[in-house]
């Protein structure tokens, strides 16, 4: 059934989160924690970002309003964790992931630089599932229930981003798909300074 | 049972909607629309600002989260009707309201600064349920039933942000509760140029 719902995800990345991310994520659960609640608030902010920018899409409407819900609530569900762990909620700069990929993002006209977001957002959603998946098995118990969990409500969403972007885009997106994979990839297999639940190599 | 759900919430307000607001929303049924699916997105955005602010009031995210999703919840059945009714969601510029009250909120410390924040939402919360109640036995059976279940599922918003507010602040607030709320009522009372779900007297 997971080998069901990842088999797309790990299909669309171009390449697997290295053991050492999983290695320091272990020894740093609490900023695993604490970066992953503010990844579900900004995924949320995010689709209500393109909720205000693009009032004539419909469809990205619903979908986008829908997704903040459900990000919301595995937000609720962290803090919660969090809670009962004893784990303070301090602040946390942001890791250069997303600006990583946004900052490619075409702003030449404006539907360019949807197509990109969506795109964008399609990434970030399967990078976190192909994440919940790889960590859960060493985590403990709730954690790890926890984690598969996501990756069930979560598995969905990138192709949700993927089929909004093909669909406004009106032409063929498979190279653009292929490029900002590439960036993704770079994104997860150079070394990073900070551990984050998106960075890269931990040095 | 509407009576029960509004008794604290007129109890609350300073003063009603004036009747003239009512006959021109009725002849504006289209801006309504459009800018209360603008309220509630504004509402969750507002509720998920205050989670990014405010990350050591636990109780304060678990509320802004769940205000939000409801808030998301009813945007996407405010678009649904619009569709439905071929209403084309346009850029609307926002009402004076919700500024015309902020920019009376105290910036000399953070922690006046959340509970006048929290005070000026309940209001919003408030007034939102008040005009709901107001409008609804004059409108068509699918929005006087819509506005009706909106009515039953935000009645305790004002206060969940109002014990909120009582909570944090650790003295009594009811001083400041009524300066906001003469603030307030003059907005509602007070000849507005532009009519909006929140506007004033329509001119």
């Amino acid at each position: 059934m997971i080998q069901e719902l990842l088999a797309p995800i790990n299909d669309f990345l171009h390449c697997e989160t290295p053991g050492r991310w999983v290695d320091v994520a272990l020894e740093n659960q609490d900023i695993m924690l604490i970066d992953h609640a503010n990844c579900e608030k900004k995924a949320a902010a995010s689709a209500m970002s393109l909720m205000t920018r693009y009032l004539e899409r419909t469809e990205l409407l619903f979908c986008a309003a829908r997704l903040a819900r459900e990000e919301l609530h595995h937000f609720e569900q962290v803090v919660e964790i969090m809670q009962k762990r004893n784990i303070a909620y301090t602040q946390l700069s942001a890791s250069r992931y997303a600006n990583g990929m946004l900052k490619h993002s075409r702003h030449n006209n404006e539907l360019d630089l949807l197509v990109d977001r969506l795109i964008i957002g399609a990434y970030i959603e399967a990078r976190s599932c192909e994440r919940f998946a790889k960590i859960a098995p060493y985590l403990d118990h709730e954690l790890s229930r926890f984690y598969t969990s996501l990756l069930r409500s979560e598995a969905r969403h990138f192709q949700d981003y993927l089929a909004l972007a093909q669909q406004y885009a009106g032409q063929d997106i498979s190279e653009r798909v292929e490029e900002l994979g590439r960036v993704e990839a770079e994104l997860i297999l150079t070394p990073d300074q900070q551990f984050r639940f998106h960075s890269g190599v931990p040095v």
